[in-house]
């Protein structure tokens, strides 16, 4: 776990088109078969031979796990360096090819949307694009996901990217 | 675990505006904290005094513990008694309300769509709306999934709504 740092970028520090590279993990067996256990109860992610026979070709992560993932990777590369007060939602989740066993997800982060909320001006209103991949480059999920971000001021504007140096 | 039953519904058992109603989960105080450190470990997530300062007023859980509390009741109740082939994504989940320490959620899944796969005629598309609640009937979640279902066979229509029998 990251700390939390003191020196957190706020909404006007955030520019619109940026990219964050996110870290990486790779999927065991034993974190499958023990989230499938806990959240998803499919023969298909808990048995190699019941998913050899499955859809999948193979033990594969539950793709709720994939998505539990993907926000440890966006909190630990990006959320706890801004000022987050929290997520409101998101939309456009699709799982494009299973995670396998022993696969190693990666992604990015591209900003798609700031802006100030209308009812709350202390805050603003993030959107990312998530964008995750597989060792072989090849995307395994996409979503879209909102935040709340605070603002240094409340009529401060959101950078322009490349205007941040 | 429920155990995957031998006589699951297939995708022509299924009628257009069936609503399944889900089991119940009270969020406890050790859920919320563990489920944080492992993928969304913010301090409002893991510590009561943090959280009393913080815009949830309290513990509450991640809103990504309450949708993978979701899926669990929905698999037990739901998917696990339909032939489900695997999950293809999900849309316009909002967190509503935080769902606070000792919270029980509950909720509906209705059917909204149902629709023959046109790559694949052996699978159906099932979607359904996510209604979850708490234990004072406040809206805490909703968010539409999609899922691949078997068909028993490649013509089969799903049922009309009341002419299941």
């Amino acid at each position: 776990m990251n700390p939390i740092t003191t020196d957190r970028r706020h909404f006007e520090d955030l520019a619109l088109g940026e990219e964050v590279a996110l870290g990486s993990i790779t999927v065991t067996k034993e974190m499958i078969v023990s989230f499938a256990r806990e959240f998803d109860p499919f023969p298909f992610h808990l048995d190699e031979e019941a998913a050899r026979r499955s859809l999948l070709g193979g033990l594969a992560s539950s793709g709720w796990q994939t998505a539990g993932l993907t926000l440890r990777l966006l909190t630990d590369g990006f959320l706890t360096r801004i000022a987050s007060a929290g997520g409101l939602g998101f939309s456009n989740l699709k799982w494009k090819r299973p995670v396998m066993k022993n696969d190693t997800i990666t992604g990015t982060a591209r900003i798609i949307e700031l802006r100030r909320s209308r009812q709350h001006p202390q805050w603003g209103v993030l959107t990312v694009d998530l964008d995750m991949r597989n060792q072989h480059g090849q995307p395994v999920m996409s979503m879209k996901l909102a935040n709340l971000v605070e603002t240094r001021h409340p009529e401060g504007a959101p950078q322009k990217l490349g205007a941040a140096s």
